[in-house]
């Protein structure tokens, strides 16, 4: 077994969307929640928060079905893409290198699926622009700063968590486990949040949701309401409401294509050594909700699909091993 | 017809509720929702917001069965309590007065039935005490500032509106109708904001919610994360959102004892003689929640029941003569 | 002398407002604070806010000097208009007819100087617009919500608060006086705020500022942040800070013309006939700013010249009749 | 030259205040702050944020004189301590231990004088306790969070950043220098945000302040109320107000000792090894509080003095070696 990491995983870095009309999202996603456009052509938009020098966090791609092409990960040097292919190459795991240049405005860039199947990138350049931190008379909707994380369903969490933690040198702010002791859902990060990447037990792998970081619980309130106003009250999906997990204040959006986006504030530093990871009995009412309600069924039956790196076709998904619950999936 | 009335009702006054155990809804409501207790006894506590000059707009008694004794109106002098009577009576209504020093901390009071049954009191005098509003460093949970409305569910709404409007004086300012043409729900004021008095279509007379006024939405939040702190998350029944009527943002609490309370912040100034009452179809879903939650079944089917004034017996209850719909009667 | 007032004045209702640049002006009030244009042509910009329902509550005109035109008010009803006249007259105060029409958008109006000089205009009817409370995909800077209250510098409070209270049927919420019991400053509404019009003792008869209400302390931070991003970091004359006198939370601003506006949010309601009037000690540190700030000197020694009704020459001013002392002036 | 740790500094941890009354003391930070008092004695007060597990982050004296023993820092491991003490003495700095149980509540520890004559301490272990992040119900004041930053004057900036960046491992996320390229100040940071130590220019080594990190706005708006209506106006001292560098909404208080603290929310992550050092103008207005306040002098004169970490008399300051300018130094 590999414990020994010789690499340094910065932090999520950017998801990207097939979507089926670039003009939509653009109304939602830079009208409603407030990103900025860094750059734009007939097939892509690319997007990014107010907090953020790095090109973009998000990139919508236009096709014909709304899927996800892959998450990405900053890592600290170009060397680190090379000991990571070494990594997923010794467990034989699917890869594949993108030359700096073949996709905009980032460098060399390694594809691979992890653990769960999940298809992952890495690279170590992005082309970095003004942060538009103190350009407020650009706020606008929900005023979103930058990429908190992303969340999978996967039908092994112990699997995917032993991945994350033991090889790619992920840490465990909060977990949930069963009254049997089985993993249900862990939060993991590499930046000092309390994630990057979470896992909950599920249909997968599958994309639940990825998540912006907010400054404060009113631009979650003023979202809404500018959701409302311009006819987008069906995105309102999940919230606002307070995490028990994580503390954050959250919303969950679903876009024009029904990508699911969560806004996210209020969670806190875990870059103390010593932070012992917390634990949630899968039936404490405190663990969801901090507040008590329920999700909606949609929010627990639906998630997006990931596609090959190889193919672009959709990934086969596999049942969870753990027996599925309504209440205890809740995030 | 009278339309021409010779009395001023100023607002909503006060609320007389029925509670089994003082120091649970001590807990709830000075812990929970920040409310300040002006003076107690074994049996009774006097309750006020921060802004109120008034001695009390919550009574609780001590009682066996939480039910709700009377609604409070203060009008603006003395003889309009007469003339209060002359129209009661004159309609045949039921009433009885309340000699001053009677009840606590009020003058001579009117007791009276509404033209649905509902138990009213007038009365022109509180006694009056030190306003809290910049007593800041006594603000707790809610930060509630004052009373706003109360809101009825009765089986006649035309009928409520009528004696409303045209006998007591009071203005629309929003109201539902339905298709054919229907009056569904009306909001009515005499202070100058949306209302002091709602009219849903319903089984009734009964109290479907209080309201508080509050300073802003963060207080709501605040109240939402103390209360389940201290064990309190299922009182959260409904919300935080904004209505479409009223422009409200919204939660509506459980008291202990099943009674309903609406935090309320955001509503606009009804001062203005031009201004229209608002019409909403019946079938807008802005119209309900803004951001198109649904309300729980609890909040659509529990109310509080009204007792006699004379008796003490809990008022009979008669059916809605509109057809009940659940998507419409949300407020 | 006449304390029984045969007519009804609802509010403060506009101000209208001499500046050089409309372009620069719309820039300021349109992006920087949020205000609705209704309107505009060459020379002239119709400015609201969010809550309100009548045309403008801001007219801004082009013209060579950057004075205040008139402070208008609404009455109830057309009569109310001769009535007000007749009571001008009987005073000696000079008075001057507009018929419906000559000012755009608003009906047949009565022009007057009152007591201290200050240009009124009194109207009993404007255009009415759709109330774009709910069109939160138009929310820009302050998000500024209705017109509050205008300020006046004047040599003699006692004589403005007789005339107000007295002939025109204004009531006082809180007032500071000397300690010789002389009046310094007094709070005067219609509308059943703190205040439609408050006085303050200095050369006069001027304008020290017109105020605008808004839903929340973070839309007065917000416009800081957005103001000085867009250049403007020389307009934030005074706070964000919290009144003594009204609770308010505030900030002043002087716009590209020099006229002082101030965003207010938080005051009371004092629609209860039995609310006593505030009386503050001018030298109680608590009545100035509640955080114990000191106001910079140009709040204190600059404000805005009013002008003649019939012959728009800039008005005489006069000294005050108490000894002007820095610290006591603070609003 | 060492330019390469073999430690690893976590974060500022602590700061050790000599108080003259604790009670006082009490009641400013707990009731006013809301700040968790972990443990006290006669002569102590242990205090922490609301986010912290680790026992205090702020340790009050009860002493003769209101001056700084000392300013702590977390490091990751035991040995990082002994390596630490190996480069100051290497460098010809003071240094002393003291052993675990010497100091409650926390490990071996080594204090020092830094390259400026600051006295630090070092250590691996602090006494772990209950986070109070979701006890709502114990929220008081700004509820403070976490501590974040402190920052010191010093004669020679240039040397402190040396000595920090190149002995430490500091990293630079903002400075200031002057049109001659001289370093004016300097913001450094371990833990992943704007900074845990900041330097000034100016007679030193002093403390000018230490700076705790809340979780909005409002939280700071609502100590200056609480702090006001508790009769701590005066210790009000600067804003609240946004800074240019860092972004920060910030507030300077003066505790009952005179010593500053600041409230601090809204800076930004720091965890991208690609993140450039942002450098300001000494003239640029917005580098000040972005929007154009001056502070008062006293924010800019005086400072906490700090004591020798041996004879615990006062230090012996000196003057900077550039030319002090009033509005260059605030920060």
């Amino acid at each position: 077994m590999v414990n020994r990491v010789d690499f340094s995983i910065i932090r999520i870095a950017r998801t990207v969307l097939h979507v089926v009309d670039l003009q939509v999202s653009r109304e939602f996603y830079v009208d409603g929640l407030g990103m900025i456009e860094t750059e734009s052509d007939e097939n892509h938009i690319y997007l990014r928060g107010l907090e953020e020098h790095s090109h973009h966090s998000l990139l919508l791609k236009k096709a014909d079905n709304a899927v996800v092409e892959v998450l990405s990960y900053k890592v600290e040097k170009e060397e680190d893409l090379d000991e990571i292919e070494k990594l997923f190459t010794s467990l034989g795991l699917q890869t594949k290198w993108m030359a700096k240049g073949q996709q905009h405005a980032i460098g060399r860039t390694l594809r691979a699926h992890d653990i769960s199947g999940i298809p992952l990138e890495f690279f170590a350049e992005m082309t970095t622009v003004d942060r538009m931190l103190q350009r407020y008379d650009h706020y606008r909707g929900a005023k979103i700063q930058r990429i908190d994380h992303v969340n999978c369903s996967v039908p092994n969490v112990q699997k995917a968590y032993d991945f994350y933690v033991d090889y790619l040198g992920f840490s465990c702010s909060e977990y949930t486990d069963t009254e049997d002791g089985d993993l249900w859902a862990a939060w993991l990060y590499r930046k000092p949040t309390v994630h990057d990447q979470a896992f909950m037990n599920g249909p997968g792998p599958n994309l639940h949701h990825f998540a912006y970081s907010l400054t404060d619980r009113l631009s979650v309130l003023d979202c809404c309401d500018i959701l409302a106003s311009m006819g987008y009250a069906e995105s309102i999906e999940r919230g606002p409401g307070r995490h028990g997990l994580s503390n954050a204040f959250f919303l969950y959006l679903r876009d024009p294509d029904g990508h699911r986006i969560e806004l996210y504030t209020g969670d806190y530093l875990t870059s103390d050594p010593d932070l012992k990871p917390k634990r949630w009995d899968l039936n404490d009412p405190l663990r969801q909700t901090f507040w008590g309600h329920e999700a909606p069924d949609r929010w627990f039956n639906e998630t997006s699909t990931f596609i090959d790196i190889e193919t672009n076709e959709e990934i086969g998904i596999c049942n969870p091993i753990l027996e599925q619950r309504k209440p205890e999936i809740l995030a």
